[in-house]
């Protein structure tokens, strides 16, 4: 029964988790610029929040601002990094070679989000043993032996509907306590394993009742 | 100052347009097995949500249940549909023809929901005249006069932060009122111009923390 509107850990709501990748993108602009400090406003009016926003948001993290100066960008990026963990790179399977799956082994922004992709897994003939973006394609039955040998706890799934349950059971019975999963549906996992679904048709359903308000 | 907890379109909250398309997908199973009815405990138990939140979800449709029956499947799918004006194709752009513009023209269930890309556009020679999964790619330049001989009024943004500014003032003034933008950036737009952010970092954000639970 979890929700997006859950809080985990120390109580941070998920929407101040999900905007803090936006703050560091913000300070890495400032770092690029040699800029020591950034301010709450500085953040205010780039991101356009309310000032008293990204106090809290940032206050999740457990740093404090120096009146009148704000944040020392160097300190905040690492102080943001090491709450997301994402100062430790964490390996990652990605499952599912297909049109996204490719998509995603070819971002290169998730190495700075502490997300290391070292193989990818289909159960299709047409695409083992192809190199895609550099990763070669491994047979799905194959997982099980490489998680456990490497300790990989970390899987991105991108395999149609019709596979993502049996993807998943698989991918738990190898050991993986995190699954990023692309499928659109709601996958059954035991209590241990944590499971972050993204869907690309819950943002557009938002683009579409947004854009009723004003010519439908 | 929009915000994710934002509440829109008769007071329906966000999160609850967001798993609109979520029933829509068990609905499809439903209707593949020649089910005629759908109770609240069916979505409840697919789904892994309190029944009362099921009921709250699709009362902002407008849709009423009939006492132990539930809903007529095929009424209810019209119903989320007409909801989201998804019934009614939207023709969109995609500006930005690089790999995640080309999971995006490759993905075929935006059909059914109502999007139906007609053109790509990018700003590299590189890619200006190719065809990717059948849509040829056009020069950015194009766009504003095809925007306005074909009416579209909906654009996917898919090029990198350093370009999403530009690219978002370009789609502005050919007169697009919806963008779906999925540069990590924020983009300023007229107010009567909607923008949808898709963030993949912010799911990885939420991941991290939710791991951090269990291993850190």
């Amino acid at each position: 029964m979890l929700d997006e509107n859950e809080i985990v850990k120390n109580s941070v709501p998920l929407p101040s988790v999900r905007r803090l990748p936006l703050y560091l993108t913000v300070l890495e602009e400032f770092k690029k610029d040699n800029k020591e400090w950034i301010s709450t406003t500085d953040f205010s009016e780039v991101l356009f929040l309310k000032p008293i926003q990204v106090r809290k948001d940032l206050a999740h993290t457990g740093i404090i601002g120096k009146p009148k100066k704000g944040f020392k960008v160097d300190e905040l990026i690492l102080t943001i990094n090491n709450f997301l963990g994402w100062n430790n790179l964490s390996e990652a399977f990605l499952v599912g070679a297909g049109a996204l799956g490719s998509a995603i082994l070819g971002y290169t922004g998730f190495e700075h989000h502490g997300l290391n992709i070292i193989a990818a897994f289909d159960a299709s003939p047409d695409v083992i043993g192809k190199k895609i973006h550099g990763k070669e394609v491994l047979a799905l039955e194959k997982l099980p032996n490489i998680a456990e040998r490497m300790q990989v706890k970390l899987a991105i799934v991108t395999v149609p509907k019709s596979a993502a349950q049996d993807v998943a059971d698989c991918l738990v019975s190898a050991g993986i306590k995190g699954i990023w999963n692309f499928s659109p549906i709601k996958l059954q996992v035991p209590n241990d394993v944590v499971v972050q679904r993204e869907d690309l048709s819950s943002g557009l359903a938002v683009l579409s009742v947004k854009l009723g308000r004003f010519d439908r």
